[in-house]
């Protein structure tokens, strides 16, 4: 007698029942196709890494979450992010890679988080990444969203909108404002959203800004108003050149948005948004679903200006966005946000009673050569009970043979909506269905 | 400045180049493809799993490739294969399954190999799988093979052929010749094509089988001819019930992989083939190319009367073949034997003059609504040399615009092949290359 280990799976992973699946399945088959339409490249990184040139940035939160072991002489990492990766490869193989390169990769990532709801140890992240060599032209910062966008559009994502920022119109700012403690400064109005103008303008305090400062700062972080509106506002607030250069980048930026198909009412200037203080350099995103910000930005990202500085001398600007797609999944379908769609399993199914299981797989080859997706059914069995597992699966049409079909050459063709069935020669099969 | 480290991968992985993974995405796309047409759910497994689980069988050389390691309190291993999983995922959610159950999976699979030629760490596997719950008719095992057929029919691969054999007849013969070692003997008669019969016979000698025992072996081993003749022969070699039933069923499962669609030629029943001792109980299978027998099956494969016997007490008999797809790509490509299909990067490029970048991605949100992979490039630069990039992409046509073509609301529109040019209005684009 064998041993029996009971069946399960570590804490902080997904993974999917068969019908979650094919709808995880439909919508990475969405994602890939949207990247692919805007002429993305598919990347594939290894999972597994060098340790050192993995951790070649080093310290921080991520190198504690990171799994890391040593096998024979091999010092070996798991990928935790998709960008690390991208800035290897791209120096590695920069001879061979033309340029801009435009890359999409869907793949899974690891961290051994501590054990929180939404976190996860592994999970899928979908990147997408317009890199230059030395230079990049700025309207490529209005497809990144655009792509998320016609990806969330065909998802039928409830409201959701865009929110854009522009990393040069805050350090414009603060260069005119003689604010020295730049850092701080907007990571603290980072969490405007979250903590209220008035503990805002405490923390300001406490780190040593003045009140003149402090009032420009809530001024521009008070901006309100549909995009023109704030940029009409935003225009008058500083003449410092970097802000000025920044707010016409951010200005056309967002027209672009526009012209790439992304409406109006789902793109929002928001002056509070600053992301990734040592990484993004020009425009950033977040993405809100509305009424459900709590849930955190969806897909965000932005443009840097030198990716792969622990990899090369050379200067590699860039600008992606990515979607925390096993996150956003599991939240969507929490909170009830995810359109599901109704895919069949199948687009027919053969059935048959013993003794016709040779005619049963001649015709599920039939089926398949025209295309069809065709399940096969030759298990013997009570045909009720097949015909609600047809149900269950949603499969539309259900062909049923027997000796009486064989000896005739015909099927029994059942549209399993309208539960009419018919019998008709078999060469009429495939021009009947497909 | 930023300390450099050399960007590079670890031995034993794959990572491609932008244009060969086009051609793997290509690859892996015709495999989902055919897996979803012939009604197998996607299955996604975790990679990380808890390691006394996924080492419940224990002890082998298998254990000693793994990744494993501890994070926290968690015993942490990498799944080495896609079977392991399986049999975990179904005895864990057995009741929330309807059987047959039929999955397929594409995944990244991890061995702490040694390094070797053809040999990896990570590599891609495709599996696809029946599985029944106490019972699964035998005529499944003509479908397995067939789906994996369909696959290397689309990928055009030269001459192969399935070779297939039943451990049913091999376990009946050696009943029937009272030989108790069958497993060295049957080691032994796997080795034949690498050794020859004269080592073999000498093989048998040493582990004590008599003359007469041998001599029925090798009668056995050097069976020829076409499958008919084959079976012919095989039905005289003994009248043991196991052997003649399990001829039975591998005479239909011949018989079926032919109604299910794979020609006659590509199935050759061959006596000498094993597999797998401790696993598989019925129908075997491996896939060799003709003329590069050397570099092994390409897909193997067969039949299991007990999946998850170390997850639960449920009875799952399965059969199933597995494409170890990194080895099988890499080898075609070496050997120069996968017929590399000309792939374009894009439908279309849409290039501009600058003062033309809004109306380009105007253009291209139009091309790619329409649904064409379109390829916009907005970077400043000689026009000559983003030609050269088109044609080293294989992107078959171009649209390039600037001034006059905004005032006129019109497009350049440039055939690659032909280098044949036209302006025509924007009005007509879609129309004409749709």
């Amino acid at each position: 007698m064998t041993e029996i280990t009971k069946p399960s799976i570590l804490s902080g992973v997904m993974e999917l029942l068969p019908e979650e699946q094919i709808i995880f399945e439909h919508i990475l088959e969405i994602i890939r196709k949207h990247f692919e339409r805007n002429a993305f490249y598919p990347l594939d990184t290894t999972v597994l890494e060098k340790a050192e040139v993995l951790l070649a940035k080093g310290g921080g939160e991520t190198e504690k979450q990171i799994y890391r072991f040593e096998k024979g002489s091999n010092d070996i990492a798991m990928r935790f992010d998709l960008t690390v990766p991208l800035a290897r490869y791209v120096a590695q193989n920069i001879s061979a890679i033309d340029f801009p390169f435009r890359r999409y990769q869907i793949g899974k990532v690891y961290r051994g988080e501590r054990k929180q709801k939404g976190r996860y140890r592994e999970f899928y992240q979908c990147d997408v990444d317009i890199v230059g060599n030395e230079k990049l032209h700025y309207l490529n910062d209005a497809e990144i969203p655009a792509v998320m966008d016609a990806i969330f559009q065909e998802l039928n994502l409830p409201k959701y909108a865009f929110y854009v920022n522009h990393r040069g119109v805050l350090n414009g700012l603060l260069n005119d404002l003689a604010i020295t403690k730049k850092d701080e400064t907007l990571r603290i109005l980072d969490k405007r959203d979250k903590i209220g103008d008035e503990k805002m303008k405490g923390e300001w305090q406490e780190i040593g800004l003045s009140e003149e400062q402090i009032e420009r700062l809530l001024q521009y972080a008070r901006i309100e108003g549909d995009n023109d509106q704030v940029l009409a506002t935003l225009e008058k607030l500083s003449q410092n050149t970097q802000f000025q250069e920044s707010l016409e980048e951010l200005k056309n930026v967002v027209k672009g948005m526009e012209v790439c198909g992304i409406s109006r009412e789902r793109i929002r200037i928001n002056p509070s948004i600053t992301r990734g203080l040592d990484y993004y350099t020009g425009t950033v995103y977040e993405t809100f679903i509305q009424g459900h910000e709590n849930i955190g930005s969806i897909c965000s990202g932005g443009r840097y200006d030198n990716l792969a500085s622990f990899y090369t001398t050379q200067k590699l600007p860039g600008v992606g966005m990515s979607i925390g797609l096993t996150r956003l999944y599991s939240t969507l379908v929490a909170e009830g946000l995810l359109p599901i769609p109704e895919i069949p399993y199948a687009d027919i199914a053969v059935l048959c009673f013993p003794g016709a299981e040779f005619y049963a797989l001649e015709i599920a080859r039939k089926l398949r050569e025209a295309g069809m997706k065709t399940l096969v059914q030759i298990e013997s069995g009570k045909i009720g009970k097949k015909m609600q597992m047809l149900d269950k699966k949603k499969i539309p049409l259900a062909v049923i043979v027997g000796d009486n079909e064989i000896n005739d050459q015909t099927v029994a063709l059942k549209d399993m909506k309208t539960g009419e069935q018919n019998t008709i020669p078999l060469a009429d099969l495939i021009p009947t269905v497909v």
